[in-house]
């Protein structure tokens, strides 16, 4: 297959790369980093590097930003930081990207487990988490030519217990190689509408 | 209690109006109707209108509205419409009533049935309730002063099946009523962080 890989050098896109790569073709992107540029924040950014590589098979998202803050300090302006980039951000890769799948093609977006169990600081990212999540779950049906859509929700990943460790005190984490299992199901199965939940 | 009800003219508000205000002193808001001139996708509405109530004990959402489309003809803009109007427009309800809420008093937002049992035209719908919900849930942690926050996810309701029937084929509709106790139950419980679902 002919994947791309937006994020591909993060934390679980390194992994999800090493992962993917034995078997197929990745194609990385980022903003600063990977075979093409995209900016998820700037849909030109989108559209020009969907359109250069034309038909692929999948395309995978290890990226997505939201603001971290306390609750009673948070306005508007700060949950639309997340909205337009972890959300809406992957959403206009599916929305895009639709042009250019091939049919039984595949879109993977990166959740996270906030939603579930939430943490001081993250009502932000709850809010975009249940937002793709959902989002996934509908649009899957509407999917045309067997193309499917799903969701990867992980808990904390090892490799960024360093900085994240104090906001997730007993949380048990997991190792970033075993969150991409979730994401070559999601790639190489047949399941649609699904978040697959990695914790 | 005092109580403001936004949207509190509409199919599930006048239930809501009726079962609240046998006990309480609920003052209404909409664009159009109410006592309260509120749109809740223009933040200087709302500012005046709570300001001009001052403190208050509950606060009750029962409107909201996102653009219902084909996935495949929606564009970013089209689920825009709901970010702005049904997900934010509920969220500023909390984050400009955080200034003006008794302790231990609630909000109560609305969802809907959309993320758990798409529909086809609803993947707008379903991304703006999977936020709500998942919001509420985060937020409610790290509310002061025992205020609490709840949203109500209704399936259809009965006596908006002449218009929306179409799109429910199949779906077991449920009385304005009976959604109406969910939100008694948000005001009046001491629950918080859940997402009461009506079907
Ligand atoms: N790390 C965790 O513990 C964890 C746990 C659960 C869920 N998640 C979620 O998983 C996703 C990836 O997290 P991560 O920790 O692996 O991220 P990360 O280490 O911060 O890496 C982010 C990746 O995305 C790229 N990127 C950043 N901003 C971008 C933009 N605007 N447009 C396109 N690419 C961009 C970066 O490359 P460039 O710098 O070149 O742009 C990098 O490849 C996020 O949605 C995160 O919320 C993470
Ligand atoms: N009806 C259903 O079957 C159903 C099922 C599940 C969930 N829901 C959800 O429940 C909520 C209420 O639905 P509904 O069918 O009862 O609504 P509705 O009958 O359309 O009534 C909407 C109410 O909100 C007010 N309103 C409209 N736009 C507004 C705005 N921008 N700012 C402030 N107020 C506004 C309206 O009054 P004005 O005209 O004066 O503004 C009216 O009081 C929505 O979030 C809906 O998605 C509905």
């Amino acid at each position: 297959m002919k994947i791309i890989l937006v994020g591909a050098s993060g934390t679980i896109g390194k992994a999800v790369h090493k992962e993917l790569s034995v078997r197929h073709e990745v194609i990385t992107a980022g903003r600063s980093t990977g075979d093409l540029k995209i900016d998820i924040t700037d849909k030109e950014t989108i559209k020009k590097a969907l359109a250069s590589v034309g038909t692929f098979d999948a395309l995978v998202s290890t990226t997505g930003s939201v603001h971290f803050g306390e609750f009673m300090e948070m306005n508007d302006d700060d949950y639309m930081v997340g909205i337009k980039n972890k959300l809406m951000g992957q959403v206009n890769l599916v929305l895009i990207g639709r042009d250019y799948i091939a049919p039984e093609g595949s879109f993977t977006l990166s959740t996270g487990i906030l939603n579930r169990d939430p943490i001081r600081l993250g009502s932000s990212a709850a809010m975009v988490n249940g937002a793709i999540d959902s989002f996934v779950k509908a649009a899957a049906m509407e999917m045309p030519n067997r193309v499917r859509i799903n969701s990867v929700s992980p808990t904390v990943i090892t490799e960024a217990m360093d900085s994240y460790g104090p906001y997730f005190r007993g949380y048990v984490p997991v190792d970033a190689d075993t969150a991409a299992l979730a994401y070559s199901k999601s790639v190489e199965g047949i399941q649609t509408g699904q978040t697959y939940i990695v914790d």
